[in-house]
Parts: C-alpha cells; sequence; structure tokens
C-alpha cells in the first residue's frame, strides 16, 4: 500500500461521517439545515508558524485550533473539516494522523474529505484545514460592528503561549501552564456561544493583542484605548517574565493566544469570564495607556506572517 | 503595503459577496438553503502538478477548474471558494489574482474567503482551494453506486491534456485544442447537473481514464470492463499522437482530462452527448479489449501524485 492510501485509510478510521462518503468519492455531501455557515479556511508551514522537530500530534492540534477558534469568534458551533495534507514519511504522517483524530473529537468536528499531495523532496510541509460551522441563531458576530464608547474585552490570560514559545525553543518543558498553551491551545468555543448574542464585535486574538485590537477598530472605523495595566496576565506568565511595562507589552505582542476579543456597550456585563482592557472612541489607530499614563506603541504589535 | 496586503486588496475588488465579509472577518458567513452542501478541497504543487515556470494566470484557472470539476461530477452547482495561496514574489501574485478572478467569473464561484501564507525562502509554492456548491434535488451521485450490467460512459474526449502537457513541455502552442485542453481545463458543470438524476454512478477523470474507472469499480464492489476501440478521441489527439492501440492507452492513462466518467443502466441514453466506453459486471479489477480481442493492462493506469 502506497504512503497515501496507508494514511488515508488511517483516517478513514474516524472519518466516518456519512458525508464523508468513506472519504472514496471526488467531495463530501453534507446535509444542512438553512441558515448562516460559518467557513473558515487557516494554514501552517513549516518554518514558518512551527518547527520542523515539532511533535506531529501537537501539530494536528495545531491545526484544528487555529481554525476551531475561527469558528468561536463567531458564535459558531463546529460541524466538518476538509484536510489539505502534504505527505512526508509514514511514521510522521501516521503520528499526524493520530494527534488529528485527537483534536478532531475534542471540538466535536468531523472529518469530511480534503486532499493529500506529495511535496518535491525537502520541500516544507504545509498543513491547511477548511473548518465549516453552524452560525448562531442571532447572526455570526463580525469584527467591524464595534461602537464608540464600547469597552473592549479579553476572555483568559495573554502571553501564556508567547511564553510557551520561548520554552519550548529552549527544550524547557516546565511551567507546563505556558507549554501547553503554545502547544495545545483550547479555543473558546462555548465562550463564543454564549457571549455571540450581546457582543457588537467579536475576533479572535491570534496574531497579538494589540495588532488584532489594532485590526477590530479598523474594521469598525474606529480608535481603540488598551490599557496596559489591565491586561490579564497568568500567575505563570508573570513568573515567568515578571509583572513589568515590557512583560506586559511582550505579552500582547506575542500572539497565538486564542483567547476572544470583544466589544460590549458600555455597561454591559459579559455572560462569561472576562477582563475589561480597554475602550472604542471616535477616530483611527491604537493607543496604549499604562493606567494613567500614555505609553509609545511599540514597533510591532503583532506576529505578522 | 506590504504584499499580502497588496494581494488581499486586489482580491477584495472581486471578492464582493455579503459572505466573504469584505475578506476582513476570522471567516465567512454564508446563507444556505436546508439541502446537501457538496464540499471539496484541492491542492496544486510546484514540481508536482505543475511546472515552476508555469503563467499564473493558468494556475490560477487550474486550481478552480480541478475543483469546480469535483462539482460537476456531483452534478452541483458552484456556490463559493476559500483560496490557500501562498505568496511569492508581488508580480506573480498580481497575476495569479487576476487569472482566479477570470476563473471563479466563467464558473459563477464567488471568492468567500481563506489564508495567506509566506513560504520560506526556495520553497516550492502550494496552492489549495476548497469549492462549495449545492446538491441537486436529486442528490448527489456517489462513486459507488454502479449496478452490474451498467454500461461506462465518458463526455468529451480523451487524451487531449495529456498530449497538451507534452506540447507545453516541448514550449509547442500548436495544435493549440491540445495546449487548451491542458491549460485550461472546462469541468462538465451543465453536463454533471443534467446526468445526476439519471446516473447510477459519477465521477470526474482527473488521473486518467482507466485508473478511476477502476476507481469506480472498486467502489462499487464490481468489476469493469473498458472497450478501447470506443474510447473517444479527438481528430487534434490523432494528428499529433496517431490511433494506435499505444496511442489509445497513451490516452487512456494520461490524466487532467476533467470530464465526466458514469455509470448508466444498459439501455438507458444519457442526456448529454458522451461516449459509451464499457461495462460493468461481478467480480473485481479492470479489464480491457480493443473490440473483440483482451489486451494486458499497462503497467501504470494513470497519474498517481
Amino acid at each position: 500500500m502506497s504512503a497515501e492510501a496507508d494514511f488515508i485509510a488511517h483516517l478513514r478510521r474516524f472519518a466516518t461521517d456519512p458525508a464523508a462518503r468513506g472519504l472514496i468519492d471526488d467531495a463530501a455531501v453534507l446535509p444542512v439545515a438553512a441558515g448562516d455557515l460559518v467557513l473558515t479556511h487557516d494554514m501552517i508551514v513549516e518554518g514558518v508558524h512551527f518547527l520542523a522537530d515539532s511533535d506531529p500530534v501537537f501539530l494536528a492540534w495545531k491545526l484544528i485550533a487555529v481554525n476551531v477558534s475561527d469558528l468561536a469568534a463567531k458564535g459558531a458551533r463546529p460541524i466538518g473539516a476538509l484536510l489539505g495534507f502534504s505527505l512526508g514519511d509514514d511514521q510522521w504522517d501516521r503520528r499526524f494522523a493520530q494527534g488529528l483524530e485527537a483534536a478532531l473529537g475534542a471540538f466535536s468536528l468531523d472529518l469530511l474529505g480534503g486532499d493529500t499531495v506529495r511535496l518535491p523532496p525537502g520541500a516544507p510541509r504545509i498543513l491547511g484545514l477548511t473548518a465549516i460551522g453552524q452560525a448562531p441563531a442571532c447572526g455570526a458576530p463580525s469584527r467591524s460592528g464595534a461602537q464608540a464608547g464600547d469597552r473592549l474585552w479579553v476572555t483568559g490570560t495573554i502571553g501564556d503561549a508567547g511564553a510557551g514559545l520561548q520554552l519550548c525553543r529552549a527544550d524547557a518543558a516546565e511551567p507546563r501552564a505556558l507549554t501547553e498553551a503554545y502547544l495545545r491551545p483550547k479555543p473558546r468555543l462555548d465562550e463564543g456561544i454564549a457571549l455571540a448574542p450581546q457582543v457588537s464585535a467579536m475576533m479572535d486574538v491570534s496574531d497579538g493583542l494589540l495588532i488584532d485590537a489594532q485590526r477590530m477598530a479598523a474594521a469598525s472605523e474606529l480608535m481603540v484605548r488598551i490599557d496596559l495595566a489591565a491586561i490579564p496576565l497568568s500567575v505563570d506568565y508573570i513568573g515567568f517574565a515578571g509583572d513589568t511595562c515590557d512583560s506586559r507589552l511582550a505579552a500582547a505582542t506575542a500572539g497565538d493566544d486564542y483567547e476572544l476579543l470583544f466589544a460590549l456597550p458600555k455597561d454591559a456585563t459579559p455572560h462569561v469570564a472576562a477582563t475589561c482592557i480597554g475602550a472604542f472612541a471616535g477616530g483611527e489607530g491604537i493607543a496604549l495607556v499604562d493606567g494613567e499614563a500614555a505609553i509609545a506603541l511599540p514597533d510591532r504589535l503583532g506576529f505578522l506572517h
């Protein structure tokens, strides 16, 4: 059996939804209810988004998580996914398939189909995923709906994954909360569903809190002011990087957080645990304060790739 | 403006469907009617599926066409697409975007979203597309529904694209019907829609007539007998390769035809122009005859990648 046939045979063991047609047809055939579907496609590239020696089990998780996080940002319930896979050596591919099964299961996402391709020798791997979800009945929130006066909120803590990446690069496994945040991010699906009916705007934090907040402000044709002192940091992050203006800026520009960033009217309280970190006003761009004091923006607001 | 921002700004000019949300949101939000969606994801890789010096306008066409052909094989009407794009030099990217606009327009496919990534220096490009279509009311035909006694039919002519590839490799532009068949394949969307209600099984011919017929037989748990003499060849193909057993085998194993291959009950006549080339029977595998005489199978039944 060829490497491709072997890999697909492995996928077939868990791609059991009838819509997948046993992965032997030209396409998936998915019954849907009338309404809005949320569709996203994200890729990760060896040497750009992941290290060449990364464990394929974690890469599979990451590929699923970055796409599921986009569904979460729209308040969507996951339905299924199509995989774009570049074949490598058999053992790597098998570990990836194992990781894929676990990650799909964790987010109730059915594997519906996709494509596997062989790469020229030495080429970096590219992994792609299309994720499909069901939009909430209230409609999928956009990035562009923030209003002047809205407050900016974020779930969870910021910077843990960025610190985890530094630890992984130094071959350190502890603190585990930080390396896990990098290797196995947990998209906020339940929170996205709970927040969708009340937010004016919502997106996920993937490239960095500051750059993503700036994008929400730009899409909403507003400016956003962020209070560095209000950005939620974990105890582990503070233990790793300290709690200084610099460590807060590092957290706010690191990316890979996969938390939800959302705008709420001034006096509203979010349906889920979250932290208010700023506010929108007329104008454009992003302004940074630390309590009362204005702070210069760092040169780099996030991870551009 | 960065190369990525420039490329996305170009796409935004024609990604005007509201579902695309101006390509500034985390995901596309697509209103759908209740029913079956057809979903496919195909990738093409530099050095594997296309030559490094290929014109990006033709590559964009090919990327769209291979995916639309999967929709055609399921009798689906195109709705939209998500693009997975690896950035290169600006001029190449701009030409690709132009070709994409033309190809999407030709098949009434809206660009809904996707992802652009930067590759490490020297890495071969990988281009991916997810295409979404509306299944026919009769349900999307499968590959696996052929019945013993069914006849095997194919639309159009076979081998033209394979000959076109040879011509392109030799820097020849004529006969144009052959090079066009390779560079600008025309998926059989209208034919797929017309055939869907009457076929027992249907798929497109992408990797080679013989290997794809064998796949339909395997999915249907049958054997298929194909008459080499019945395979439809174009006048241009015969002019290029002659009309011999060898040239017919070359046509039947070359791939890239994007014609529709389908099974019909013995006495049925297809709703569209097509040629009967064989029949299904109990058993497994593929048998080749030339008129009455049995012929040995070639070592390679098609393009494996």
